[in-house]
C-alpha cells in the first residue's frame, strides 16, 4: 500500500436486513445483506455523509487498502481520501456493494434462505430503484437521514439521479458523472452482445455453472472485452497501442501468428475479469442499466421527474466518452434547467473515453474538489 | 425480382487459374478459382471496364438477380445498373468473390488439391496485395489491360487503394469509399473480439468444424452482432429501435423476460449470418483488414506510397461512420494532395454510420453519378 493521502487500511462491514424489500419486478427479498465500507467520521449533526454508488463492475471497496500487502487501492482512491476531492477529513463517506453484486452483498452467488441453495440465475432482477431503496435502508441503519451528497459515475450516476427523484428530502446534492437518463439502443445492443457471449458459453449451464463446478470464463471474458473497447476512446486506444505488433513485423511474417499489442492486452483483461466476476451478476447489472429510465413513471417526461426533486445538481461528462456522451449529460442538464432545478454542468476534455470518470484528470478533480468545497460551506 | 433499372438475371462464372500465385505471407497457391459476375458490355477498345471490390462479408453478386424468384438483388444494386451511378449502359462492370472467400472462389471451404482435403483453417492468410494480384490475373483473363476505374467501400476501398500503388499503369480512376489507410487500434480490437467469439465456440474445433460436421454458429453470430452494432451509428440505432420493447412494458414485467426490439433484431441478424457465412473466412477477412497498411512498403509514409500512383482519385466518407470515420478519409485525401495526385473528396451527411456506403443516399449517389459521368467523358 501507499500511505500518501490514503484513507489507509479499511475493513468492509456487513449489514443484515430482516425487513422484506419489495422489488420493482414484483418479487420480494425477505432478507438481505449489504457489504459496505466507510471512510472519515460522521459528525455529531450527521450532516456530512456522502454515498458513493458504483458502476457495472464496481463494489464497496472504493478507497484505501484491505491489508498492508495490497498493492492496488480501492477503485476511486484518486478521489476519496484526506485532502482529496471527496475529502475524508471533512466528509463521512459510505460505499457499498449493490444488491445482486458478487462482492459480499446478497446476490446470485448467495444462498437463497428459502431453498438452502445458491440463488444463481433465480436471483430477482433488481433495478436501480431497488438499489436506492436498499441504500436508504443502509442509511437508516447508519443513522443518516439526509445525505450531504449522493455521487456516482455511469450506472452509479443513474442511482444518484434516481435518489433525487425517489427520496427528494434525503439528499442535499446530487453528482451525476458520465451517465444518462436512459440507455441508447446502441448501449443496449452492446449489453446484449455481452449477455449473449456469456449465455452462449456452454459452461454457463443456464446460470447454474457453480452447481456444475464450472464457470463461463470464455463468455465472461468476451463480455468484458466488448465493454473494455467501448469504454475507451478511439484516440485512447491509438495512444496506448497504435498498430504495434507483439513481435516481428507483418511484412516478414510467414505464418498467421502476427499479433497486435491491443489483442493480447484485451485477451489478458478479459481473462483476468472472468476469474474475478460472477456471470449472473454481470447479466443482472447490464439488465439494470438497460431498464433504467428516469422518466418512466412520469409519462416519459424527464422534466416532470426532475420537478419533484429538491437537491442541487452537478452533471459531468467527458469529451471522448461515446457510450455516455456529453450529449446525454447535456440532456440531463437541460431537463433540470427546464424543471427549474439548480444545476452546474462541466464537460471535461479527456482522451480516455468513458473510463475517464475513474481517472485522475486534473480539471475533473478540480471541478469535484470545488463543488464538494461548496457543499461543505453550505452544510457544515 | 424487380425489373426497374436492374441488370436483370445474371449468372456467376468461374475462372480457373493454373499459374502459381505467390502470396505476401511467403506461401504459394499453385492453382485457384475466382467466381465473378459481369454487367454491361466490354467495348471494342476495352476502355470501359470497372472493377468492384467487396468488403468483409461481401461477394461477387453485386447487382441483379440469380433467378426470377429471387427477391433480393445483389449487394450494390442501388449503384449498379442501367441509368444508375455505375451505369451498365456505359460500363462493363466486373465483380468477384475474393480469394479466401466462401462464395465460390478458392478459400477455406475449398478442397486443397495437394491433400484432397478441405483447406479449412490451413488456407493461407491472404492479404489485400494478394487479392489485387489475383484480380489482375482475372483482368488478364478478361482481356482488360487497364481498368477505367477500381471501386470499393471499406475493405473494398483498401483494395482500390492498393491497386493504385501496386499496378499504377492499370487503372485510370480509383474510388475509395468509407475506408482508411490502415485500421485503428479500436478497429483491430473489434475484429479481435469477433475472432475470439468464433474461436472460443467449442464447435469451432480449431477451424476443422466441417470435418466434424458442425459449425461455430454461436460464435459467428456473436461476431456478426459486434460488427453490426459498430457499422451502425448511435443515431441510426436510435431511429430504428429507440427503447422499444417487444411486448408489455418494463414497469409491469414481473419476470426477467423484458426484451428490447434491438435485442431480437441483433439476435436474428447474427443467427441468419451464422448459417450463411464461413467462420474461417470471417477470421481470414478480418485479419486481412488488420494487416492492411498502404504505407508499409514505404517506410510508413503514405505520401511516398501515393507518389508512385498514376490514377485520379475520389475519396468518399460518411458523417456518422465511426469505424471508418471522415477523419480517416481526410487522411487519405491529404496524403494524396501532398503526393500531388488529383483527388476529389466528398463527405456525405448520413445517419447510417459505416453501413451508409451501401445505402441509396441521394447526395452519395449524385456524387458517384457525376464522377463516373466525368470518367466516361474522359475515357469513352
Amino acid at each position: 500500500m501507499s500511505e500518501h493521502n490514503s484513507v489507509g487500511i479499511v475493513s468492509p462491514q456487513t449489514a443484515h436486513f430482516d425487513a422484506p424489500l419489495a422489488l420493482a419486478c414484483g418479487k420480494t427479498l425477505n432478507e438481505f445483506d449489504l457489504v459496505y465500507e466507510t471512510y472519515g467520521e460522521l459528525n455529531a449533526e450527521k450532516t456530512n455523509a456522502i454515498l458513493i454508488c458504483h458502476a457495472l463492475s464496481g463494489h464497496h471497496h472504493a478507497a484505501g487498502y484491505h491489508s498492508e500487502s495490497e498493492t492496488k487501492p480501492g477503485w476511486w482512491d484518486t478521489c476519496i481520501g484526506p485532502g482529496k476531492p471527496i475529502d475524508t477529513n471533512v466528509y463521512f463517506v459510505v460505499s457499498l456493494n449493490n444488491l445482486g453484486g458478487c462482492h459480499g452483498s446478497t446476490g446470485p452467488t448467495s444462498i437463497n434462505p428459502e431453498t438452502g441453495k445458491l440463488w444463481g440465475p433465480d436471483f430477482p432482477q433488481v433495478r436501480v430503484a431497488d438499489w436506492v431503496n436498499s441504500q436508504a435502508a443502509l442509511a437508516d441503519r447508519l443513522g443518516i437521514d439526509i445525505w450531504a451528497a449522493v455521487i456516482g459515475g455511469s450506472l452509479g450516476g443513474m442511482q444518484a439521479m434516481q435518489w433525487s427523484v425517489q427520496y427528494p428530502e434525503r439528499l442535499k446534492y446530487c453528482l451525476i458523472i458520465a451517465s444518462a437518463m436512459d440507455l441508447s439502443a446502441q448501449n443496449i445492443a452492446f449489453n446484449e452482445i455481452a449477455r449473449q457471449a456469456i449465455q452462449s458459453d456452454p459452461n454457463f449451464c443456464a446460470g447454474h455453472y457453480r452447481e456444475q463446478d464450472t464457470n463461463p470464463s470464455q463468455g465472461l471474458a468476451l463480455a468484458r472485452m466488448v465493454g473494455h473497447v467501448t469504454y475507451l476512446s478511439d484516440d485512447a486506444m491509438a495512444n496506448k497501442f497504435g498498430r504495434d505488433i507483439r513481435s516481428g513485423s507483418i511484412e516478414h511474417n510467414i505464418d498467421q501468428e502476427v499479433e497486435f499489442q491491443v489483442e493480447s492486452y484485451l485477451r489478458y483483461q478479459g481473462s483476468q475479469f472472468s476469474t474475478a466476476f460472477d456471470a449472473n451478476t454481470y447479466i443482472l447489472m447490464t439488465r439494470a442499466l438497460d431498464y433504467f429510465d428516469i422518466a418512466a413513471d412520469f409519462n416519459g417526461d424527464p422534466v416532470k421527474a426532475f420537478a419533484t426533486t429538491k437537491a442541487q445538481f452537478l452533471v459531468v461528462s467527458f469529451s471522448t466518452d461515446w457510450r455516455f456522451s456529453p450529449r446525454r449529460s447535456r440532456e440531463i442538464t437541460n431537463a433540470l434547467i427546464a424543471a427549474n432545478r439548480p444545476v452546474s454542468y462541466a464537460e471535461i476534455e479527456a482522451a480516455e473515453g468513458h473510463d475517464a470518470f475513474l481517472m485522475p484528470i486534473p480539471r475533473y478533480l478540480d471541478v469535484l474538489k470545488a463543488y464538494l468545497g461548496r457543499i461543505a460551506e453550505d452544510l457544515l
